[in-house]
């Protein structure tokens, strides 16, 4: 296996990495619509406008899986994870519409070993995106598990 | 507009509705994670069984999404849903790996009118999912606004 750039001693207290940016597109927040969130205002750019969210609005979970694909590019593919066993919190805070550019960052809140897999780390993150006008439009607090480098050597 | 089935009026504190069922295919898995989540043990089989997971094993969000898929198809289509500020908390138990057949159900944990939007209410929910031998995978708690029938009339 070739050596990840980033294992559990990488992952700096107070750190933050940039989470690049993604352009949300219509035909994308109404394909994951039609699969996952069939809700009107997801689906059609009317009924958008017509709810509160002021346009078509990408699914709440869509936002979550953009969020994944810009962390799994920033940096969770080339790390050591081992997963996550769940979310603490996450924050819809503004409709993500269609034209709309996400940027965002990770910060690292705290990390500690395991206490009963001493090749196992515990990072605790706090995820933040904003839209092109630098409103946050989402926030996730969660705890992924990285091997350390000599758990994954 | 057709009225729907399901406005703030009809969830009962205490009732549980029924989420039907949902068989996870190795082909939707793959497909979700190549989009959103290419993390090895999603992609393929054998980097699953290796992983902690020990099988080709459906993305945490990709769980969210069918469990979204699982309560539209339940009644939130059929309501007066208006969406959702965030989600407070979500445990991935257990893997859900290829093959496995989910089910579950959503509680109603509390209710109440919005203080400055009085045609809207906020419905707080438990909800969980199961694996075909009734080991529990996944649990979501959120709060869900919804209209009152008078609000959607």
């Amino acid at each position: 296996m070739t050596a990840k750039t980033w294992a559990y001693e990488d992952f700096v207290e107070g750190a933050s990495l940039d989470l690049g940016t993604k352009l949300v597109s219509a035909v994308e927040i109404i394909e994951f619509a039609g699969e996952f969130d069939a809700q009107a205002m997801h689906l059609d750019e009317a009924a958008g406008k017509a709810s509160i969210l002021g346009g078509l609005a990408a699914s709440g979970w869509h936002t979550c899986a953009m969020f994944m694909r810009m962390l799994c590019d920033a940096f969770l593919l080339d790390s050591t994870s081992q997963g996550a066993p769940g979310v603490d919190q996450v924050k819809w805070k503004r409709p993500v519409l269609a034209g709309d550019l996400l940027s965002g960052s990770t910060t690292v809140l705290a990390k500690r070993l395991s206490r009963s897999k001493p090749r196992l780390g515990l990072v605790t993150m706090r995820s933040e995106l904003f839209n092109q006008r630098g409103e946050g439009v989402f926030e996730l607090e969660n705890t992924v598990m990285f091997l350390t480098r000599e758990g994954s050597a």
